[in-house]
């Protein structure tokens, strides 16, 4: 349910493949749950050996499904052949990432030729099912095209 | 070698329980290696199972990094029996972090009574020993004392 | 129409009083246009004297309004008798702000004791009354008591 | 007395020339006071009109000469015949924009073929000429070619 018209038919296909040979994603559990265009979710169940202090999910760890959740989103857009490269992103902590699934949305703001801008947010769930938003960011990336190597 | 006079005498044993506690830093490698009043550095080998598509670490690892050196560069400056929480961070990727080994450095910039401003840098360190700055940011924490719960 | 319950509930009037005594907003000919718990809009004219060098209004006036209306959302919802600090803001700047007049929007996403944290966007309106979104971003601010001083 | 060499001899020129024509900038009594490779600074007298509710300097005006700053220092670096964009900025406000003058100091953290990230920083001054830091941030900026038209 988006506005976003890929220039890629098979833009699903190419981020799949790529989220795969990020290697962290299966070293900390995560999984790749949607892949629309401009628009992307990352699912990472609780564990307690990327915990920080308090017993939560480290900020850091939740930045890493949120960045790369976000980047997705750009990617989604961008042409067959090109690669993506995220230059900065920013994230306020709005509760501890406290529950049992945690789960990254990101969905672009604004694509451009070169640069994309994508909203990326964290929510906990708890065993409930009830969720809670826990970050809120935003996340820079540029497209790489064969042509600029 | 720090203007910064901490409160607390023992601020450097606080700093390394509070690590020690942090599960996800012995689950990525990561190694607390400098503790000084407003000064915190963590380290991390390369490890190709927290990599991202091209190889490199991914940026939210160097993120965790940054985000527990620039915590604990404010805790280092807060008062026994006191607690911390990571309110914000935003963070430029200036290059790929490529590279042996990695070095997080942060500092205080601005030691509040609630809240604490640390700046964050990366650095990716090759095999001749080299450095290059791959990451530099912002984070905001704040502390929480007994009184407040 | 915000989920917000206000625990003041002159908050509006407080507002206002606040606004009009930021010098700055009637030097730029800006206006306090909506006012509700957890919600703020400023408005802005155009302005050839507030431009950069393409002569599009300056981010730097852009962020003006959006960093009162992003505090004045806090505000809407702190208690009476307290004041407000803004802690930081991070922006991502999508389109040039060019257009005949400029609207910014803010709405708390996380309201704490001590910390809120409020979204906020800037749109550029032209002369068809058409909307562009050319500023997104995020604002922490932090309440201050009598009892803090 | 920086390590960046200009691609352009006449950067100094080509600066001042794109400040003066930031129209905002002699509006608020902002000027130019150096411009060297990777190196911009500007210089603000305080002045009431350009207050928020405490009568201190609103952060957005802060942030508007630290902007101009961050995208200056980029814009050194850049080659004669393009053109610059600021593409997003994240800002720390450490204390109250207190004093008599404002100082707004960029330097260059990296500077790539497309993007740089500068680091900003204001400094208030006294009437004693002391000097407190009271924001610090980071810009990311674009450069345009005219091969971009």
């Amino acid at each position: 349910m988006s506005d976003f018209q890929p220039q890629d038919p098979d833009f699903a296909k190419r981020v799949r493949a790529s989220f795969r040979s990020q290697r962290v994603m299966s070293t900390i559990g995560a999984e790749l749950t949607v892949v629309e265009p401009g628009h992307v979710e990352i699912e990472l169940p609780f564990r307690a050996d990327l915990t920080q202090q308090h017993g939560f999910m480290h900020a850091g760890i939740m930045t890493t499904i949120c960045d790369s959740a976000a980047g997705y989103a750009a990617f989604t857009l961008m042409p067959a052949n090109s690669s993506i490269l995220a230059v900065e992103f920013k994230v306020s902590l709005l509760r501890p990432a406290a529950g049992q699934r945690f789960r990254a949305v990101s969905r672009v703001k604004r694509a451009g030729r070169r640069l994309t801008v994508s909203e990326m947010e964290a929510y906990a769930i708890d065993d409930t099912g009830a969720e809670k938003l826990c970050l809120t960011g935003l996340q820079t990336s540029m497209c790489l095209q064969e042509t600029d190597r």
